[in-house]
């Protein structure tokens, strides 16, 4: 179930084209998009209106409308835009580490120390389980980058020789996401040190297996 | 941290009160949030208005304002009433089991069972996310309710003589509350066989320890 949507969103080529050469309306786009994954990230994406928008940027909602013709669409955008920064803090750093155990270890690091660079946290957290139940383009994007997201630890660990990848994988999804929820809700640092913990005793398992194909 | 709120809400006692005996307002208003619970669950609770409610349950907006006065206290109301449903379903069943490890693996599997019995999933996964970035009274409810549940792992897990327990509880609770955000997001039923895989793991720990105070 996960391969079909590895090369969708976060694991797809970077943009060829340097920031400098961005035309200036592209530019404010993504000045814009920045923003509304922070917000949602903290409020949720249902709440992310073109009004609620323009009012944090101090921008006119027509201004806004230029961009993004309808709530979806900017929901949509602001997925991707999401997709695109978690593949810059989090997926690409990791692929300078070799493939299978080195970069597991990589990635539920970068994960981790990411969640500390934004205001407001995973947004992969926060907006799974705002949408779970509510069925649309908007959550099929956000499954989809999930999916893409754990299906390429699955194929990590797959690389590593661990016997049951996809269980391998949840848990090291369900370690590193639950140390965002945790932490979010209860301010207590001492957690990231206990999802530390926890993922030394996952990638233990690393170190038994037998890289596999 | 944890201790401070152990009896509070999902650990307190239950009412003496047979439901045969409860007054007729009574037992409307556990109705009323039987349904508020399991819309909470899957919708959110911020987006559960008196309006909202009133037309899930066909009931005038001032039948449910003679219940709840306003928005919050109809949210902190739900709140309690998904305490209550989670110690009938979780926390009471499980003390059946004798303290420490067997009252460990008690919980961690009346968790993950609970979770097929009411629509939307689990409550505390949904709201906590939900309310991570919104101070006030309902924030507080959840996540006091939170730390009492996770607080009582962390005291089994010492009882069971587990070296790390506040770890330990984290660990469980990440890979519980794990298998429900991944199971409501991908559909898929595996994730709890995945998830049973991990806390057989994580439960070995348990067979290695010494019993503590």
């Amino acid at each position: 179930m996960y391969e079909r949507s590895c090369f969708f969103y976060i694991l797809r080529p970077v943009s060829a084209t340097p920031d400098s050469h961005l035309a200036k309306g592209e530019k404010t786009r993504a000045a814009i998009l920045e923003r509304a994954v922070d917000l949602a990230s903290a409020e949720g994406l249902e709440g992310l209106t073109i009004g609620r928008l323009a009012a944090e940027l101090e921008m006119s909602k027509s201004g806004l409308f230029a961009h993004f013709g309808s709530k979806q669409e900017l929901q949509l955008a602001t997925v991707a835009a999401a997709a695109d920064r978690f593949r810059a803090a989090v997926v690409e750093p990791a692929l300078a580490a070799e493939a299978g155990a080195p970069r597991l270890r990589a990635m539920a690091e970068r994960y981790l120390g990411h969640l500390d660079l934004y205001e407001g946290g995973c947004f992969w957290a926060a907006t799974s389980v705002e949408y779970d139940d509510r069925p649309g383009p908007v959550r099929d994007a956000i499954a989809a980058t999930i999916d893409a997201w754990i299906g390429e630890l699955a194929r990590q660990a797959r690389l590593a020789g661990v016997a049951d990848p996809d269980r391998f994988a949840f848990e090291l999804s369900a370690l590193t996401m639950g140390a965002n929820t945790r932490f979010r809700l209860s301010g207590d640092r001492r957690i990231f040190e206990y999802a530390r913990a926890s993922l030394r005793r996952l990638e233990a398992e690393l170190d038994s297996s037998t890289p596999g194909c």
